[in-house]
């Protein structure tokens, strides 16, 4: 359902669980990311005006959830703080193509991606983490993941063809898929 | 309380009755804006725990505008499209000083005048609009831009000396006074 390729291990959550600060400082940045880029669609595509309101509602959700993981944080005396960016959304742009309509299609299915590993990762979380709070937060955090996933590839959806969607997503995931398993130098959400 | 150095004659009010469909675009692109804005100060600033939270704060109830007057636009068949950006912002953005951390203050400083200048206008259009639901929204916002502006002004006291602050802010009001009147091409929210 998710389009992903690669499935995480479940090794993931005990890698979450001997680094919570550096994750929820990493998940933090990852929101604020994921409202960065959806505001950025908006910006990009004034003419498309489902893309503008459904990305509106993207930013709107997004800097909620950073915000829940700062209170998190907070409440256990952990600073938000500067971090090195993961190199894995980088890795995914370098992807994308540059002329458009292309672009347009590679940068939405491209954020459908993010959302649908981080759905998937989050399940895992909600599933195993054995701190109730946030296993409870990643549950509920899944469930919104899943829907930004769905809403981007329907956006794709209404502007291009199923059959180049299809094809394109495919191409997409499996790129992905070869991202995640270069890993990173540093306990990542993405990682 | 504002700090603004120049009164918005009230024949804001007519010009904004002429073109109310093109007012309504430029407000939508208004917020959009300002929600950029707090969110790049978030990204900027990472390290500034207050910034960062208040900032949070500011993007989700921008974009909680821009929602809200896409709804207004939509109701009455306009649609959201491309608009050319006022000169405004960029005539103000023209004196930020850009090594850190006088960077800072006058960023900060920046988005508490342009919060004021919008709550002094959207006080008029609350009060003199004849359409009602136009006047109710604009009063309801109102008082948001006052508030965001004591934020951002009470954000610059975090972090600087009071005298510097009124110092700087004093400068910048004077620069906006100034933009002000050189007026724009076209009718902006900011013209």
């Amino acid at each position: 359902m998710l389009s992903l390729q690669r499935v995480t291990s479940s090794s993931y959550v005990t890698m979450f669980e001997a680094n919570v600060r550096a994750m929820l400082l990493d998940h933090a940045h990852c929101e604020k990311k994921a409202a960065s880029s959806a505001l950025n669609m908006m910006f990009r595509y004034p003419d498309r005006p489902e893309l503008v309101a459904v990305c509106a509602d993207i930013v709107e959700e997004e800097i909620q959830h950073f915000r829940q993981v700062l209170q998190i944080m907070q409440a256990r005396g952990w600073q938000y703080g500067r971090q090195m960016p993961s190199k894995y959304g980088g890795r995914l742009a370098a992807h994308l193509r540059t002329a458009e309509p292309h672009a347009l299609l590679d940068r939405l299915l491209m954020c459908a991606l993010i959302e649908a590993r981080s759905c998937e990762r989050f399940q895992l979380l909600g599933a195993g983490l054995s701190d109730p709070e946030l296993a409870a937060f990643y549950q509920a955090l899944f469930e919104s993941e899943a829907r930004h996933y769905a809403t981007y590839l329907k956006l794709a959806l209404t502007y291009f063809d199923e059959a180049e969607v299809r094809e394109r997503l495919a191409f997409y995931a499996e790129q992905e898929a070869a991202i995640c398993a270069l890993g990173e130098d540093a306990p990542r959400l993405h990682a």
